[in-house]
């Protein structure tokens, strides 16, 4: 399906970097959640690029509504929301119209697209786009949160610094609500900034992992085969650009520990069922357990170096160098920590709405005895 | 879409451990696709238990093609493999109804399927399922060869042992096709079974990493969001039972990288675009560039263990012990190797008929030019 | 999505005429739906050929449970439906492997299958593969009722005869239930086997039209675009071969009313809402409304005649003659209607499991308040 | 999927009739199609509210193009389309919102929304919604023109009026392109202009029956069950607001028909075989047979009529009546026939898409033989 990402809830995405507007359509959420213009607005700027950093591309990312809220709440049908670009550099792109950058997707783009793709500033593949997604998924962490379900990131790890790893899972994701550079420890903030203003200083790039929990989610959510709550979220994990690896639970550490270690023991708590140790990320056989939902994101560093590279002219498919100018991020990890709050978001309300109904987000009352056209 | 997965080519999978038979529907596969039973038995054979370092549990996995094949050829239509279950121990399972196994799906199961479910020896989510995967998968595994595609999957590790990576990845696939248990570098074999005996000795087990490598595969498949060639394979690779962590190229080895190491450099080679390093895995912008796409998946210790575990009692909520009796694998990454080549080759041939057409994969006249009804 | 529809309940089908075995694999329903196989054989009867007014091809058609059930119940994973053939006659096809029968598939299967396609008796375009639509039907039609809903189907249209439209449509549906011959008016019976056997006696063939009716849906389910309750409908009752026109409530005829008349005016009854006539056919907006959901089926007559036909050799592409021989249904009317009943079934199963969750059906408790694994 | 139709091609709307704005995103369609914005504007135009036959609510519909088009073209993609409402009144509705207007989604919206539907004009139930479908349909008749594809639509009935059905299909459409008020027989046009004004001066409304053909589309294209052509063409075009039949060829009809009528002779003429007459609408066994796919779709009166009628107060379930203000169409079978146009190209992109690759409409290399990154 291409951009389209989901079965009850879905969201489709459109737009490229240097293009008239980005934006996302939000189909299939139950109706009568709030869509809180403000909360958007927070969690566009937890995408935003900030300080020494980031791009020096400052865009104003003011989400404009289309469709699909009335009276501040979600009426269940398409919700869309627009982006227009605004700081676009129109400078002639020179040779990047037919020099592919090593890491990005110039080439393969070239290869699928035939020279039709509009590749100034990465088109359609920018990180950019990324902007709809949170647009999006602020409102399935609305939704969420009403059911008491919350989503927190963190940079695990950064330019070889370690951030701690979730420990109280709930009190940690509230502590990285709303942080602009989101670690558990405090001090990896510094020691993530220096590592990254390091490798800028030498026009080169870093990379990281970023780990998710999820907390409250119901148990008995996924499937055995093929729709695996893994298998689902990855796949959507895997569009935020530069992700190359995505793990759950003790992921591959796992694989190197014994069955008696890895396996996490069941103990009857309160009429509940959890697990002291949580290996298996939450998820047994494709389906939630009730424990915190757990995973980490492999994030490759920014493709977009200044250093002189070795390429090839698409044109001529003659050897060549590369020098990329313009504005780039040394380092998007603590940007797209947000996106994978919001992937994250929207996949998990497609789930509960397809394991539990379109209403059930809500909480709407949903007729399930009425026939006969009772109101 | 729970037991069915693909879009133009899909496979559709059912059964039970203990049932009367597992199998797989595999629907859109071009017509004119080769079937070769001896070669489906072979790759039955590979993920057959044998030996010591399997569970006891011998199945004959006889296949039987109850549709979609006519003159030994694929006819376009649904092609049906059914495999009777035949060595089931009809035992009572005793405490095995209502004790929930670590680390297995079994108390998911119940709080999905409200205990309807058929627990007797995992049920559905038993890794039996797989040999349909496995049927299915030999013959698409055939109608990509006949493209001169060609994958490969060894045990990278196993129980603290390391094979070597992929170096001459055609030569490397050639070497591990057939091998009972594959690794490249043939010392590692003896070590790794080793490290199985000495874990089930203890009444424990082991997990490990699997390697697969894809060549040939053409550049320009893929798509740059949601339904990126990393996510669709990541989507299913995660239904292989006990698979954690999913990561292509460098993996999560990359986020420790700079730019300028993790970058691929681009050369132009006799008319081809390639690069010298792998790091992306063949993947750019959800998109093959050519080159092999290579990944890696972490697979955890086969659950069942003889150790005394916790656990609770699912039908009083009160905490007990349980000690598995049965017969089980006390690894399975070795068998799990030829279902991570099935799935592989069933989600490119999808890939390849979503890209390229419904008839590509048999070299079929597509009848392009053909309107008003020529033959 | 080929030979499976559904997004939450799907239905597989795979077979041919002649092949093996025929079937159908159920995915998605509920836990917990009682699967009675003395009810699968009364609705395989009604799709069974009997007397002179159908094909003297008599197969068994037993059916055989590979799966999905256990203890008398469904399990919630993919039940399977196995069929074998047998009453196969094994002579040379001879001409009708390259002379393509007027109104059949034989030339368009030509043109996408270009001769891998099994030919022998329609392959797998045969009437025959609605026997597994007809096997999951019934366990569709069982879950159904236990929510109070039901569904009958009637010729009201053959060889020139007229059955009188639905009146009192819960008894309507209660009357025709298990009926041979499904029609209202009794009288009808005999008027349509008169004509069928005429046209029989001719070596030709007689087309009609089936009405389903749908009793005790609930309101509010289906989409107002795309997916609206007549478009999956219709999507899926296409697939009945030889049905080539679909309408709901007053149909075609609506076009020919003015707005006064056609649009059926609400009246608040017992605090539900009621309209008198039914010219939207249960469904406004693409959602239901509560009242009976009603359609037709325009059936072309059996394509199979014994008189004499102009056609190609689709080797040579040269005109010539073709007389059918073989075993023939002079009408499928009849044996179409409990299709009818069978796809709408299952369309609707999927359609009330996409609106309240995948346990509504079965009336369990869905857990939606537990989190932290309570059972 | 709700909003969203097509598996290759696959087309997103949004937007409520008195909302920012609506539009629709079209995915998937070929790199390097041509994009007209006049040929878009032509084809709104005839979406458009005029005369005295149409509703006096007169919007400008100037679509805004968001992304996927660059230097004129298709890139691949995403094309989103936005069109901006103007001419709502921003009257009280008052009564409208509260009491449900027969024929209309009203109380449908109630029972599946909860009353968090826009439920001015219609919301996203308006029939204003075609204008996103309209404008995407533009670029899809664009690219199937490209393939010597054509499609029209004519009025074949309304008002008790009827036109003559096609003849000379490709010389048929030709006439009908750009026609304002689509019929073939040209005296048709004032007859139901004076039957829709007469039932207007009544306060009332028309129906009426719109007749489509497609010619020269390939053949082979289509699935045998589920995906039939009939199949995925009525799914789509049951979205039209009014539509309540489809049916394909000799349609309903055929159903009086012996079999030696109604089946298609074939005949060999110039190396591709024809068929003379076409009862089966160009579709056997669900795939084109090359011949012109012809369709009807059945369309309801309007269901805003200025006469009192009887509904329901939804807030309190009391009867009551209801006389409808406001500006509204005495006939929409002339606006929606380009809607029928549209719709139908989208599907058969899509349906071409998926048989022949995501290249073939564009014509573009597909790089099928290109592996290790060949440009």
């Amino acid at each position: 399906m291409k951009n389209t990402f989901g079965q009850s809830v879905a969201l489709t995405i459109f737009g490229e970097s240097h293009g008239t507007a980005i934006g996302a359509v939000l189909d299939g959420l139950a109706p009568g959640i709030p869509v809180d213009e403000d909360f958007i607005a927070r969690q566009m700027s937890l995408r935003k690029a900030v300080g020494d950093i980031s791009t020096p591309r400052r865009e104003a990312d003011a989400v404009r509504i289309l469709s699909g809220v009335f009276n501040g709440r979600s009426t269940g049908t398409p919700i869309t929301f627009m982006i227009e670009n605004q700081d676009t550099h129109s400078r002639d792109y020179g040779e990047l119209a037919y020099k592919a950058r090593p890491g990005h997707a110039d080439l393969t783009a070239q290869m699928k697209y035939h020279g039709y793709q509009d590749f100034r500033g990465g088109g359609h593949f920018s990180g950019r786009i990324t902007a709809g997604i949170v647009a999006a998924g602020a409102v399935a962490i609305t939704a969420l949160r009403g059911k008491g379900i919350k989503i927190g990131t963190h940079i695990l790890a950064c330019g070889g610094v370690k951030d701690r790893t979730f420990g109280d899972v709930s009190a940690d994701i509230d502590k990285l609500d709303g942080l602009p550079f989101a670690v558990l420890n405090d001090e990896c903030k510094d020691k993530m900034t220096e590592a990254i203003l390091a490798a800028k200083q030498e026009g080169d790039s870093v990379g990281g992992v970023l780990e998710t929990a999820v907390y409250g989610f119901p148990a008995g959510v996924g499937e055995p085969w093929f729709d695996t709550l893994e298998g689902v979220l990855s796949h959507a994990l895997f569009s935020i650009p530069a992700v190359k690896g995505v793990e759950f639970g003790a992921g591959f550490g796992v694989s190197e520990l014994r069955g008696s270690q890895s396996n996490d023991p069941f103990r009857s708590e309160d009429g509940k069922v959890v697990t002291d140790s949580n290996n298996c990320g939450g998820i047994l056989g494709g389906i939630s357990d009730g424990m915190p939902i757990v995973f980490r994101c492999g994030v490759k560093p920014t493709p977009s170096i200044y250093k002189e590279q070795q390429t090839v002219n698409m044109n001529t498919s003659e050897n060549t160098t590369l020098q990329i100018q313009g504005r780039h991020d040394p380092a998007i990890v603590h940007r797209a920590r947000v996106v994978a709050d919001s992937i994250t978001a929207l996949v998990l309300c497609d789930q509960l709405a397809l394991r539990f109904g379109t209403d059930w987000l809500a909480g709407n009352d949903n007729n399930t005895d009425k026939t006969q056209g009772e109101i």
